[in-house]
């Protein structure tokens, strides 16, 4: 029983942390396709937040196993710096997608509001996009230290054995992936034509729909 | 003697950690302040070189201390995560400053090679930056999890003991400051004026000493 839950305690955040980068990671690069440029931008602001919704959940579900898991064993939960950083970019990731929801998709909401808030919530998507990588990072890290401990026949971490090398390779990937979509964000010529800065100025009109 | 060294390895990498993230993050907002921007480019480029020539070297002896105590403890080097993701972030600021001096300081590189670089040099700038995140708060986590043992009358990391929470203010600290910078780095109207994108495309003159 305990050697099934550790085995599904590896895989489980494992995927699901996967699942949930590659879910983020689209939604965050979905406005830099230039093949959506020319249309209508509403449908593809549904996708972003349906996709951000998805990791969303997925990553609360990630949560809820490590919780889970931590109540199991009795282990007392949020107290490693790895788990502070997780629980503030879940945090943060969901009062993002809530502001995000109120402030870009209810009709309500006036253009100034939208103007203002948008630097805010792309520089905020990328804190969150840098706060999961650190969170990654460190949880595979102690996860490999904890269970690759070199005793019971099995190799310790130092030895490398199969599942350290692909916890280490997946740790690569996400940094790796991360940076490329920072870059991405960060480029100007990458973004929405009608959303750069320099072409606001030049369409003071109000645009709703292109917000 | 060995309680000494633990005692020297958990002091020596926090405190050269620390400053040498003061004097990177020093040096990467250099340009940011409206105060140098009337003036020449010259003395600032001189001092950003020597801020970062600065932290790289703490960052070198940083790295020995680890392979000291390592080396002293018989613990194999480089195997984990953590330490892949501090070493190309130490292997990449080396080549970022070998490049920056020799793009951006050497008279006879061509402004054209210039112009391509500092997109390039501005985004690994802050690559590295978020690699050193993920690198101390997963060499935060590992150590008070390696240290916090829990056992010989210590408390362990689990009861937050004050050297747990000094670590993790440590990491929250780490954290909140490196994406203020991140974002003081992305803030197009925070960049000298002179370097903006929008005002290189009128000034085509050689003006080599504000490259």
């Amino acid at each position: 029983k305990t050697e099934y839950d550790t085995e599904h305690f590896l895989n489980l955040p494992c995927v699901d942390a996967s699942g949930l980068f590659c879910l983020f990671t689209a939604g965050a690069v979905l406005y830099r396709i230039p093949l959506t440029w020319g249309q209508n931008k509403l449908p593809w602001k549904l996708l972003h937040a349906a996709l951000m919704l998805l990791a969303l959940v997925l990553s609360i579900v990630g949560l809820c196993a490590v919780f889970d898991f931590h109540n199991a064993q009795k282990t007392p939960n949020l107290y490693s710096i790895h788990s502070w950083i997780g629980i503030a970019a879940t945090a943060l990731f969901a009062m993002q997608w809530v502001a995000g929801m109120a402030g870009f998709l209810l009709p309500c909401s006036p253009i100034s509001l939208r103007k203002r808030l948008k630097p805010m919530h792309v520089w905020l998507g990328g804190s969150i996009l840098t706060l999961s990588i650190a969170a990654c990072i460190s949880g595979i890290n102690e996860k490999l230290f904890f269970v690759l401990k070199g005793i019971n026949m099995t190799q310790p971490y130092s030895a490398l054995p199969p599942e350290a090398l692909l916890g280490n390779s997946l740790g690569v990937l996400i940094v790796a992936f991360g940076l490329v979509v920072l870059k991405i964000l960060s480029t100007r010529e990458w973004q929405r034509p009608d959303s750069r800065p320099e072409d606001m100025a030049y369409t003071p009109l109000l645009q709703e729909e292109n917000e």
